[in-house]
């Protein structure tokens, strides 16, 4: 293991941390952030955090002095894994530092984010997930009762500073774009990832790989940053301040999901802004933050055909046409809250499903008092994800293609042994030695990190995360849905979605989790993210022992 | 498809449940079965069901009349498939043409079982899985309020009769050994059941392999038959009627779980019987039961030693101990009921981690009422069934061995991409073709299987199965844990366990639901006990088309 070329390579991650905090900065300025007062700790936190940034660039700079060689396949690993790691630990401190609250207690004080929250928090920005342990961002004035329909700067009372509310959402705008640059840069490594990647690739094709690949990695950054601006223009003109239309932009493009209200996306419909338009906005961004940047790139360049010629593409629409239809059908038989019409159970109904089905995380409605089957739908949605080569997370729409072919392909083979049919996907023939093998394996790690996980938290957890704040007759009723929570904890953190049902439902979050569990989420969250190998390696001793 | 040849073979199977439903007859006396009185209904029920065996076998050996041809490895899977569905629909008819009841509604009626129940029944039976139907076997004579401890045959009205009952534990008795038949069969077959089969088999090893087949199915049949004799003779010596314990023994032999009592094997232990003993007793035999018959033969000739060489089997008992030493501290913290001291932890613990490993589904203690870690680690345990070739139903213990020694070893493969290490199990390599990618495939077809299923009983079940007949303020509750409930009602059926959690808990049953969703579960019975692809098979058109 060549450490001082990874040394190297880390030292250059967390400069870029620090440099991207320094964006962070004005907003703690009364005129840039709309706040009232200049937010002097937010300030000074991210301030402190930056120096450390750079202090830990040096120290990993000077450690990897007279690096030199290749960067093989096992230093990529571990540049991957680690540089996730730092990042973590390095976007945490702006938290800490700056001692934001989380919160307020039931005697009135504020609670400060511990060691476990800031981690939690900013490995939930980086991997894009969107989990909060922040329970109160903004409070209405008590004082003045009309409060909740004024604007909001005036009514209320910023109990986080925006200064790191948008390091918060800065963390999203970073993960994501790593994920971008990192597909790319996987895609040229592995059989099966060359069957994941699609036939037209841009870029060069007659030069040499590494300047093929830069190129593409330069041209999907590109259209990142470039949807991100488009969307937060577009929120603008809807009647978003700019603080709060970059955050959300942010947050959408990046299929992340942390917004600048306690009730999320759903604030704006319920407080003088044109909840429909902006939500049917941000759904759309989000559609197009989970599709491949290789056809955001064909589209782009005039071959809008590529699109519906693309089988993920389509059955990613499918599926989300095909949930959203199940949702609002079970909804208004349930008469569940928010389908009190058609119109307004699709608006809901889609919303949520593609949220949940790019792993963003936003929430219009409280979907945990929807009816079973709508619950559970959204809690299977979860292990879907987006398309491959997108910002969304989870375990990525052709892999169950894939999956679902071999089963069918097996129930045949059980009496046709000797018959052998390639996969195809889309007319194609792609047999890539192994795909078949990799892709029942990636879906095995996954059931059996998430039933580890999910008994790890049933036994260690207190009752106490359920009964606590609820009313006397309420503690019977959601302790009894421990184990359901619980799963969805681990599916919505694993596969980085945000929020889960019940306990970390629409309307909750996961500040009341004991430090433990919080840790484990964190391991869970950069797991999802990376697609466990990535991380999983880093703890096999013999990684770091051979050669 | 040799069509005559397979109508030849059924003809066989249904001759046999007609025979064997004789033994039944004798029960519906009354000096024999200690009933009251004569059971004319059971009685003549059976003997119609018996007519109706002969006829159905005369009908199919005339459809199969001069078949010849050899039997291949598509007439085979036709023949496990067909013989299996036809048994089911035979061993029916005796509830259904005797009109047995169900139970008794809120006006006091009888319930007659309709036809779904009737088929759900009869598969819970022979696929050993034990989940019924029935609500009310017997009643206590309201009359006599100190009845409880007396006689049962005086004190208690039997609902259904006698001789159904026996019927219905026979079905048991057939399954168990359809199955330890069968897994000799398929174990010449194919290079993954010869991966799974000890090397140590017995029989003359030099003759032919069909010779050695037989010879081995005859030796596990005796054994089987030999262990229901000893069982049912020492639960006669330990106080039990002749009639429960060879029932019973029936039961605990094939891994069912039917009893003849509403309390499952909990009566004894509540109405003056000496409880602990009889548990234990049948503890030990469910362990028996599940392990596999080569080392049960091993043991015979005078080999014990060869049960601690199995890894098969040591994985088993640490499974077993391991999860009962988990769940009677789990079970102890929280004071749940049964667990008022530590001895009374161990008994009701040790016999429903058993029970469930085993997929007998036997209960001494409403488990459904521990706390939520016990609850999900009993739900996990229904996926792990007893080892292989023993009459133990779900995944199987070797499965779950291979299936982390693959995901470790993948772990490791990622960094190492050239090393290609074999599968060891018990340090010998096992490297047959293609059986790393036949377990991972196996595992994905259970999960695809449950998701489906666990949504469909979601989606059509009405929410008045968890809701009816409940006190007003449990309704929210119970339908609360519609998802949790439902995915446990498939575990319990697919893996042939009997019981889940919440309605389908162990002072439950499946009396409530749906016509269409007891079909799914007599489906999924089946499919879980024929290892899934026997049944799967028949429903692809191209299975019967071509040659």
């Amino acid at each position: 293991m060549n450490l001082r070329l990874v040394s190297r390579l880390l030292a250059a991650i967390a400069w870029l941390i620090g440099g991207t905090m320094a964006f962070s900065l004005p907003w703690a300025l009364p005129a840039f952030g709309q706040t009232v007062e200049f937010e002097y700790a937010g300030f000074l936190g991210l301030l402190a955090s930056i120096i450390l940034c750079g202090l830990v660039g040096y120290v990993l700079r000077r450690m990897g002095q007279g690096a030199d060689g290749t960067l093989y396949r096992k230093e990529a690993m571990a540049v991957v894994g680690l540089s996730w790691m730092l990042a973590t630990v390095l976007g945490a401190l702006p938290y800490l530092v700056s001692g934001t609250c989380r919160g307020i207690d039931e005697s009135g004080e504020d609670v400060r984010m511990n060691v476990a929250d800031c981690l939690f928090e900013s490995q939930s920005g980086f991997s894009t997930t969107g989990a909060t342990v922040l329970t109160k961002i903004t409070q209405f004035d008590p004082v003045d009762p009309t409060a909740e329909n004024c604007e909001p700067r005036i009514s209320q009372k910023q109990l986080v500073p925006r200064c790191i509310l948008f390091w918060r959402s800065s963390t999203h705008f970073l993960g994501g774009l790593g994920i971008i640059v990192l597909f790319v840069a996987v895609l040229g490594q592995g059989s099966a990832g060359k069957a994941l990647m699609r036939a037209e690739m841009p870029g060069p094709s007659k030069e040499g790989s590494l300047t093929r690949m830069q190129h593409t990695a330069w041209l999907f950054a590109g259209i990142y940053v470039a949807l991100n601006a488009v969307l937060a223009a577009i929120l603008m003109l809807e009647g978003m301040g700019v603080f709060d239309a970059i955050c959300h932009a942010f947050g959408a493009m990046a299929t992340g999901g942390f917004s600048t209200y306690d009730e999320s996306l759903g604030y704006f419909g319920r407080h003088g802004y044109n909840g429909p338009l902006i939500e049917y906005t941000v759904t759309l961004f989000m559609i197009l933050a989970g599709t491949n940047f290789t056809l955001l790139y064909l589209v782009t360049i005039g071959k809008p055909k590529s699109l519906f010629a693309d089988i993920e593409w389509r059955t990613y629409m499918g599926v989300i046409l095909g949930v959203t239809a199940l949702i609002v059908f079970f909804g208004l038989k349930h008469r569940d809250p928010g389908f009190e019409s058609l119109a307004s159970g699709i608006r809901y109904g889609l919303f949520q499903v593609v949220s949940i089905v790019t792993t963003t995380g936003y929430g219009t409605q409280d979907f945990d008092s929807w009816n079973s089957f709508g619950r559970g739908i959204l809690f299977l949605l979860m292990f879907v994800g987006g398309c491959a080569g997108s910002t969304g997370g989870g375990m990525k729409v052709i892999r169950h293609i894939l999956f679902l072919k071999i089963i069918r392909q097996e129930i045949e083979h059980s009496f046709h042994p000797t018959v052998v049919r390639p996969l195809r996907i889309g007319g194609e023939p792609i047999e890539a030695k192994d795909l078949r093998y990799n892709i029942l394996v990636y879906f095995s790690l996954i059931l059996v990190i998430f039933v580890f996980s999910w008994m790890f938290i049933v036994a260690v957890e207190p009752d106490i995360t359920w009964t606590a704040g609820n009313q006397v007759t309420e503690n019977e009723q959601s302790l009894q849905n421990k184990l359901i929570d619980s799963a969805t904890s681990v599916a919505a953190t694993l596969n980085n979605i945000g929020p889960g049902l019940g306990t970390v439902g629409a309307t909750r979050n996961y500040a009341h989790f004991s430090w433990w569990t919080k840790l484990l989420f964190t391991f869970l969250m950069m797991l999802g993210r990376l697609e466990i190998f990535a991380i999983l390696v880093l703890f096999v001793p013999s990684f770091w022992r051979d050669r």
